[in-house]
């Protein structure tokens, strides 16, 4: 999201603006993360960035505003990777593959973002919440459409699109809840298993099991 | 769990005195659902069943204690729906199916319990949290056990179980955290879903797409 900002600003004044914005972010992120939102202060994230709070003021306007942007982080980055062009040349089995790789590098990669997204949601303003709660839902869209045209051409079996591409967004972010970098299993090992448990609930056929009484 | 100990005690007057402590806690769970936990009082909880700091103090000796009884609510109810012995008798997939509709139940039953474990884990005394780690680790130990034994009877195909068991508790704890009561979807569209991907995910035997390059 804000690699994108910089690259359609000019120059490395640009550059460096950005470069500031995001360690704030970065820094307030973990600080939120190890302490809470509502314990964290702007002069807490100013000391561990060893800058003053007027510098804070110069990029974000409030902690609130801070938190916003915290927690849009992982949505956004999300939407981006299903909109990339390139996956559109591909079947539509092989674009879920790669957004669901994606996606899973972006949870791992911002696992605190998430983490404090999912705590902290309730912190955020009214009108914020809504904004977070559109994009999840425009993402749920986008990914049911991947899952609808694949079934037209028969590399889906699928039998809500909408309600499995929640449980998808739902399988990923759960990484973000557990995953120990160092810990039992790798980044790949976590990659690889989410792309099969994909493949399996879009490509199951025999599910009369189910239903069974 | 707190049934259970009711049931194993003699008398009206246990029973009231369950009933006192549940509704104590009951009314924490809501307000730490709506405030956060941090900026919710005793004095506040005391104020909303109408009765008196000590009344509760009767109960919990702290409000920590009432955070701890309330965040291993989901695990406890979670593991005793994998004990139960009448699901013994049945055939494995039988058993997961039954045990995946009770504890989706049991999830949107105690939504606000899950919501909340989720958020405020942080606060947890480290003791607290690590008794809860490893009762989820006890659950995705239990979990795993019902698929490697389903596999030897041929019910299910399943690369990891383990780590299949984690992403299934995932995608059932995941509906804690977008289910509306009322909303666009019911507890029986909810539950047939779940139990759908659970079995997809378990007996899937066409997996060569998710390693293709």
């Amino acid at each position: 999201m804000t690699e994108a900002v910089a690259s359609n600003q000019a120059g490395l004044k640009a550059e460096i603006s950005d470069f500031k914005r995001r360690r704030i972010r970065e820094e307030a992120c973990h600080l939120f993360y190890k302490h809470g939102y509502e314990s964290t202060t702007l002069d807490a994230i100013a000391a561990a960035l060893n800058v003053t709070k007027p510098f804070i003021y110069g990029y974000y306007k409030n902690k609130s505003e801070l938190l916003m942007d915290i927690c849009s982080t992982g949505i956004s980055l999300s939407l981006a990777a299903l909109d990339e062009p390139e996956l559109d040349k591909r079947p539509h089995s092989d674009k879920l593959r790669r957004v669901v790789e994606r996606i899973t590098k972006l949870i791992l990669r911002y696992q605190e973002y998430i983490v404090v997204y999912v705590r902290e949601e309730k912190n955020l303003e009214a009108d914020q919440a809504r904004f977070i709660r559109k994009q999840r839902n425009a993402f749920d869209h986008k990914l049911a459409d991947i899952l609808l045209k694949g079934q037209k051409t028969g590399e889906f079996s699928v039998d809500d699109p909408l309600m499995t591409a929640n449980t998808i967004g739902g399988m990923l972010t759960w990484v973000s809840l557990w995953f120990v970098p160092g810990g039992n299993w790798s980044e790949t090992e976590i990659s690889a298993h989410l792309m099969r448990m994909v493949s399996a609930i879009t490509t199951h056929h025999s599910m009369e099991h189910a239903y069974a009484p």
